[in-house]
């Protein structure tokens, strides 16, 4: 056992708070991963305040991460000590279903381990990022290339693949005309990844001060959705739509932005059903899908892709101390566009 | 000119009766065609009772018509006088834009027309298939494999290519797993192509009198929706479901049917919009699509590919005079499955 240092909930309605506790010892496959950076995620603030249902205190919370290998277990073969790694949403998976098999862990059948608030394969809880150390099983941690800043990696790991997933389905490619609705943590990860890929980006925003962050992100164009007339102009324009707003919206509005076989694909969850007419979707063949981060052979794609084209997450750094604040900024969309906890603080 | 006997709707609130009304001389690339049986789709009754918007009255509605070429214009190729051929949803598009190029009429840009209450070119009003005689661009006319029984292959030009346009789409096969919501007109037909592909057919239905049809027409199970224990345990157990019901209804309950990554077709229109929870969409990568009709080449794809493998309509044959009993029935559901007007008898 080793000891971790972190910043963890005690209580849905209190303040994360230093901890210190346990991390296993490495078993045969396991890798030990000293911590530099983890991304806030908006699934964060959820978990702590048990807004998806009750959860276990203390909870340390946080996946997207990245650091460095410190040890590893004696059959590990595709780590060693001083290389770079990063772990996301899941830590564990049966590894035998159906959709396991075909690399989608996120959806194995008898439930992914996930990296915080869940059970490991043992029974013990699960602990995130927002610590300095972790331990996971080698086929879940995700190889970093080196000199990479890993501050701006981190966010990758949920906020990255969560995009990059539906638009490499969906085939975004030069030519393919994509709209991005939001541009927050997810958003400005779509906007970025689909523009690497080669795709004609609008970003699809009700805020005009987004306009200029827009174009400087990758995005060729900036439709103001509350702009009707603009709206009504756009119409079938766009091949595929990635919404990432996670609160209550009009999607009919955007699927009339759709040609004909076009699909929008939401990567938030709303807690209350959307209201969707079937006339905007049989009259235009247009789908709405959902789309689950991605499976761990994608997201090591994903890095991949990232590394190679040079897309890295927008972040500002915070020390650990100040995290209950990023939480409150965040949820008034006062960051660009990614925090990024230094595990150095904590 | 020539004229048509036909039976026609005179207002929204009145039975349809007879009434004579002029063809117009066939152009050089026009087919003329003696109608043997038109099928009656709800459309049809939406569309005369002005519940999708006023129309112009008298009206002739009708858009699944088999019949038999009486006359061809001098530019005519693909057709000769004594051929058998069908009309379905539409007479004529741009056939310019995109989606015409694409062989998507039913998408044309510029509004494809339509076989009743739609404007030809030349400004005059579309009159359908409730009539004895039919006057069409041969681009729009279908050809009709000799042999077939005309009031049986009439309801596929609505019935059949609005289901088999999905099925084909999403690649139904020997070992897909269909699911068909609702056993009516359109669900009959869904399940009997679905069949011939070779995929393995759910019926979903509320009514368990529609157990022993379902075998019949090629289902090799059913499930009655309202058996909530039966729903649970088939949860994921689906790879597409073709949703034929155009009224209100839970479209959560059904995609929890679907496996990852599956697809929901929505083929009907209902007035009000649908709630759709984002959760049953993400944490399945599921999709809810819209699908209307299918192009010109792919409606002559499926009429070739029912006549090789059989494939016909359950129809109950009428004479005119019922029409408006008819319609009584179709909306209490009291047809196995699809009413034919015997044209000869208006």
């Amino acid at each position: 056992m080793s000891q971790a240092r972190a910043y963890a909930a005690f209580a849905a309605d209190k303040p994360l708070a230093p901890w210190t506790f346990e991390r296993r010892e490495p078993r045969p496959d396991d890798v030990v991963i000293d911590i530099a950076y983890c991304g806030i995620c908006h699934s964060d603030v959820h978990t702590v305040r048990a807004e998806w249902g009750e959860i276990q205190y203390p909870q340390v919370v946080g996946h997207e991460i990245a650091g460095r290998v410190v040890a590893v277990g004696k059959k590990v073969k595709k780590f060693k000590a001083g290389d770079l790694a990063a772990v996301g949403c899941m830590v564990d998976s049966c590894g035998k279903c159906a959709n396991c098999k075909r690399g989608l862990q996120q959806h194995c059948v008898a439930g992914a381990t996930f990296t915080y608030n869940s059970k490991e394969k043992d029974g013990s809880q699960t602990q995130g990022g927002y610590s300095t150390r972790i331990v996971v099983t080698e086929r879940f941690v995700l190889k970093v290339k080196k000199g990479l800043p890993l501050e701006r990696v981190a966010p990758l790991l949920c906020a990255g693949i969560t995009t990059y997933s539906p638009l490499k389905r969906h085939g975004a490619k030069k030519g393919t005309r994509v709209g991005v609705l939001g541009l927050g943590g997810l958003g400005h990860m779509a906007v970025k990844i689909a523009a690497a890929m080669g795709a004609k980006v609008t970003v699809l925003s009700g805020s005009e001060s987004k306009r200029a962050d827009a174009k400087r992100l990758g995005a060729s164009a900036f439709l103001l959705t509350k702009d009707a007339a603009r709206m009504q102009a756009a119409a079938s324009s766009l091949d595929l739509i990635i919404d990432t707003v996670s609160g209550a919206h009009d999607v009919n509005a955007m699927l009339g932005l759709l040609d004909v076989g076009g699909t929008l694909v939401m990567v938030g969850a709303a807690p209350e059903p959307h209201a969707i007419g079937s006339f905007p979707l049989v009259l235009g063949r247009r789908a709405v899908e959902g789309s689950l981060i991605g499976g761990i052979p994608e997201t090591q794609e994903m890095l991949d892709f990232c590394a190679k084209k040079g897309v890295l997450a927008d972040v500002e750094v915070i020390a650990a101390k100040d995290v209950n604040e990023a939480y409150e900024r965040m949820l008034k969309s006062d960051v660009r566009y990614r925090f990024s906890i230094d595990a150095s603080t904590i």
